[in-house]
């Protein structure tokens, strides 16, 4: 058997379809049928617009395999343009005859507007086409189409039609509405298989459906706006968990923590060099005492200023400047995505000041920062990508080769001994300097821009950011802009697909809850409650977030209802607990565990404040759970 | 001596400079000249606009005691207002002729319009006056007043002319510009020393004078704008510290954090009742896809979202919502104030779901919190203030006196069983519920409004804010409004001027420097620094703040820099103390004290996680800082 591309076979798969739906709906008006990366689809009219049923769906694909038992021949036919133009009109397919007659007076170019479909060879220039290619599958369907195809019906794919969407003749919502029909298609039964295990995973992972039943955020469209997020409680723990996190770190590495505007005068922004280029992505502004202000896309210029307003010497550097600043960028509506693509998010921002001779240091300092974080959270398929400028275009970026050549030198450097896996690509550096991205692929292979990072050796010069020297002279340094942990919207929409919302101990909105098996032992709950919110552990919040549900319910609804609820640890309390002085502990995974007072404590004050993540699912025995020595041996 | 009101004396008192200024500066203009809150001030211009130096007014001030001893006669005459003009034109006084020209024209409302300077009697109605009174005093001095004053120039009071200030005539900047000359005036010297010590000390604790010093914040107004201050790294380990704190006593109370956005549609301002009425205060619109985004005034109506969010039952309240929110309110430029007065401020925030039969207790718990915090910084002077609405002009207010005096009553119970100080001022309720104002008079007497809290019985009915009682319907609840902590912006600037930046350890930016008598004990203090870096102790910023100078400088010099930089604890590293494992420590009020690591790690883990403040200044001895006990006992 030939091996068709696998692009091809899914085209000819998308014409077996269009080939049944017109035995089982005669009369069908056919749009465009391009394959996709998984499939391919057909937009179609039926008769009096009738809407497709599942039903309808199982009937189409029996008649596909149908065509597919009987090998019908592809044939392919070369047809002067009016000859086709007849054709379709006995057809009666007006959308063709409307392609058809697009091609003749404006050639391949404006066809082009729709989806590949292949109508047409492409043509250099825009003249009108004087021929085109029909495709007919035995004498049930006939195409406009430029191939190629296989060679019969048997050799179309494994399919399944998963989908049917509304859309609009030609993309517009003016033209008459269609039915989008898609299906899944591989050459294989198995990898259909395969793909639909992972859409049912992609679906059941989906930050926005988790979001919301988890109530971790929600958005109000009509009286607040798209693209804006409310965090709820179990959001806001998240946040408060991830700033702590990144605090330690911070901390850790002796940045500086500052709040800065959130808002400026558009000076400022042509000053950044951001304006004009980056309009479009930037909120209109506001009139303030006659002055343009405009909420900040970026926090950079702000922390230059932070940089400016005291005397820096060549010892204060390099000098790590660190917030986790609100930006606001504009988003058409349309591609906004519950917390992945937001009008407006909170980023893990810091921008570092350092000498040329100090950048390669500070930047595998900033690449194993990443790593560490990475590894906490178990994030194992990621890589670097370093974006370089078109150096033959310079006029899109800041014009100094020799500049971007000595930054892309310590960039390659430092990433080469950093170790990480990494990549490079041409032309999406950032105006101001060479860009690495942190790329991660989730645990449906999707992959993400997780985190962004610059070494600008511009920003220098715009803001006169500089430092004197041990020879009391000033120096122009470099800026490292850096976010490993991205935005809070971004990472958490991540992190909620990562963990399908079963986060980590030291994550998790509630992580003890204590439930008794009568409602004598209440007081009792209420006091162990009480001893474990008091509990000496450092969080996020301040303390272990710790619950009793003392409903009525039975055992175990409360049981099934922790386990919903995502909680940690549930503590089922009862009389031969209390008389042993035990705690009876479920654990997520369904398994059981019984610790003592101390132990309990231990255990969950080292998932918390190590971050952990191993006995909370009966992994690590106990005995690996050794607390630090703090005692002072200089 | 007869006993003349304060305002009299001053008002005299300017006469007399007036007088003064007239004899060194023949040909001066005179503007106006009112009584102040502490003295007085007058306008002038003095031929060819002379500016006055500080040596003129030791003149002036010599020529008035010259006055005063001659016990020249103030006299009273009443003249026709056309003579009155006259008058004034021989004296050449262009700024009285100007305010007599308005008098006779429109009479004594256009007049006022000036600062109050007692021209002319008040009259009904803007009819032209007819006659107007001067005043003399012997014969040096001729001025337009309605009086009254002292009888002689003896009765003057104790004055000093303390500052020089650009003015315009009549404010306005097209006019002549003057210079305002200000004087302290007390009827006896000790007042004038005690008021001259206060303002010196007002001087010395000026937050924005002492934010600048201490790098708490800065503002950019030129690139950045007005009102929107810069928090550097100081300033922003107050904002957490300040965070910590509240969420501490949040976690207490069982309050929900949540994050919420920073703008909204404008029909969401329209719905909570805020627009149009309070425009003024709001900033401008942003348009986002032709519809009008605001940044929000207030948190409200986004917390009522968050309730929303949720079906709620009895079971659920009293329901707290907890925010540190970021808020937008325009003020002309003008009123702006460093911290204490800005167009963008984050508030300590909270909005409390109550049934009816709650509210008082809510409230109670709500006085009590204020009192607590309070407490924990010292601020001894503060009342509550109860806006109470006008109830027969309902028509600013939610028009339904039943809810109304329903609410205030129950406020009025609550107020009285928490036992504080409290006043009830007419006609500043908020429109949706009475108002309670907590009133703190700072270190200089001035008094602020720290904190306001509403019992809002309307937001309820506007936004559907419902719960399920046990009676399965539908009820209506109060929301409390609350916010202890005020804003960051003008809490930090209360603190700054409170503590005069001498911040209790568990505030201070620097809590321990570590410096050394001899290079060769650098890396022993590295070592110190270390390992009380990593010391378990909960402070808002993940741990101690603790740092060395391991610097060139003198030991003198260091301790002198790190008493400027008002560090809580300075420790001394030299041979002696290493070898006696001790720690010597220079506390900040100049007195030194040695302690064992032990001791010193128990003393400033109780300054930092209890907030006690007595140690730092050596005034609570060790014993008393206890470790509390925790262990659990059912």
């Amino acid at each position: 058997m030939t091996e068709f591309p696998i692009d091809t076979v899914r085209h000819s798969t998308a014409h077996l379809m269009a080939s049944a739906i017109k035995r089982v709906f005669p009369g069908t008006l056919f749009g465009v049928g391009p394959p996709t990366q998984n499939g391919f689809y057909y937009d179609v009219r039926l008769p009096d617009n009738k809407q497709l049923s599942e039903e309808d769906l199982v009937q189409v694909a029996k008649e596909m395999d149908a065509l597919k038992k009987q090998k019908l021949p592809f044939e392919r036919r070369e047809v002067p343009i009016d000859e086709a133009i007849e054709i379709m009109k006995k057809d009666e397919q007006k959308y063709k005859v409307e392609l058809l007659e697009l091609l003749k007076t404006k050639g391949s170019t404006a066809a082009k507007e729709l989806d590949d479909d292949g109508l047409v060879e492409e043509t250099e220039g825009s003249a009108g086409v004087s021929t085109v290619s029909f495709y007919t599958i035995g004498n049930v369907f006939l195409d406009l189409c430029r191939g190629p195809h296989v060679q019969n019906t048997s050799q179309c794919g494994s399919f399944k039609l998963n989908q049917i969407a509304a859309a609009y003749w030609r993309g517009k919502s003016t033209n008459d509405s269609l039915q989008r029909v898609y299906a899944l298609c591989f050459k294989t039964k198995t990898e259909v298989d395969t793909e639909v295990a992972r859409l049912i995973e992609v679906r059941e992972r989906d930050h926005r459906v988790l979001g919301d039943r988890h109530k971790v955020f929600f958005i109000e469209p009509n009286s607040v706006g798209v693209g804006l997020p409310f965090w709820a409680p179990n959001g806001a723990i998240l946040r408060k968990e991830l700033e702590h996190l990144a605090q330690q770190y911070e901390r850790r590495d002796g940045y500086k923590i500052v709040v800065t505007p959130e808002l400026a005068k558009e000076e400022l922004y042509y000053k950044s060099g951001h304006l004009p280029y980056y309009a479009d992505t930037m909120y209109n502004p506001i009139d303030i005492d006659g002055e343009k202000y405009v909420l900040r896309p970026m926090n950079c210029p702000h922390h230059h200023h932070i940089y400016l307003s005291e005397a820096r010497s060549y010892r204060d550097l390099p000098l790590r400047i660190a917030e986790y600043g609100q930006v606001y960028r504009y988003e058409a509506s349309g591609s906004l995505s519950g917390l992945m693509r937001a009008r407006g998010f909170c980023q893990n921002d810091a921008h570092i000041y350092c000498t040329y001779d100090q950048a390669k240091e500070v930047f595998k300092e900033v690449m194993k920062l990443h790593a560490d974080l990475y590894a906490l959270f178990g994030i194992k398929d990621y890589y670097m990508r370093l974006s370089l400028p078109d150096m033959n275009k310079l006029d899109k970026y800041v014009d100094n080769p020799q500049k971007w050549t000595d930054a892309l030198e310590i960039i390659r450097q430092a990433m080469k001994e950093s170790n990480l896996p990494c990549k490079e690509v041409e032309g999406e550096a950032a105006f101001y300097g060479p860009k690495v991205d942190f790329q991660i692929i989730n645990a449906v292979g999707k992959e993400y821009t997780i985190s962004t990072n610059q070494l600008d050796f511009f920003a220098s010069e715009r803001f006169d950011l500089k430092y004197t020297g041990a020879d009391q002279e000033k120096h122009p340094l470099y800026v490292v802009h850096r976010a490993p942990l991205g935005s809070h919207e971004r990472f958490v929409a991540f992190l909620i697909e990562h963990y399908k919302a079963t986060f980590p101990t030291w994550l998790s909105p509630s992580q003890v809850r204590i439930i008794t098996i009568h409602a004598e032992f209440n007081p009792y709950a209420e006091k162990l409650r009480e001893w474990l919110f008091n509990a000496p552990i450092k969080t996020g919040t301040g303390g272990l977030r710790v619950e009793c549900d003392l409903s009525t319910n039975t055992l175990n609804a409360k049981v099934r209802q922790a386990q919903m609820d995502k909680v940690a640890y549930v503590i089922v309390v009862g009389k031969k607990e209390i008389e042993a002085g035990l705690l009876a502990i479920r654990l997520r995974n369904g398994g059981s565990v019984k610790h003592s007072h101390a132990e309990f404590i231990k255990r969950i004050k080292l998932e918390c404040e190590k971050r952990v993540d191993g006995l909370i699912e009966g992994t690590v025995p106990i005995e690996q759970y050794e607390e630090d020595l703090w005692s002072f041996n200089p």
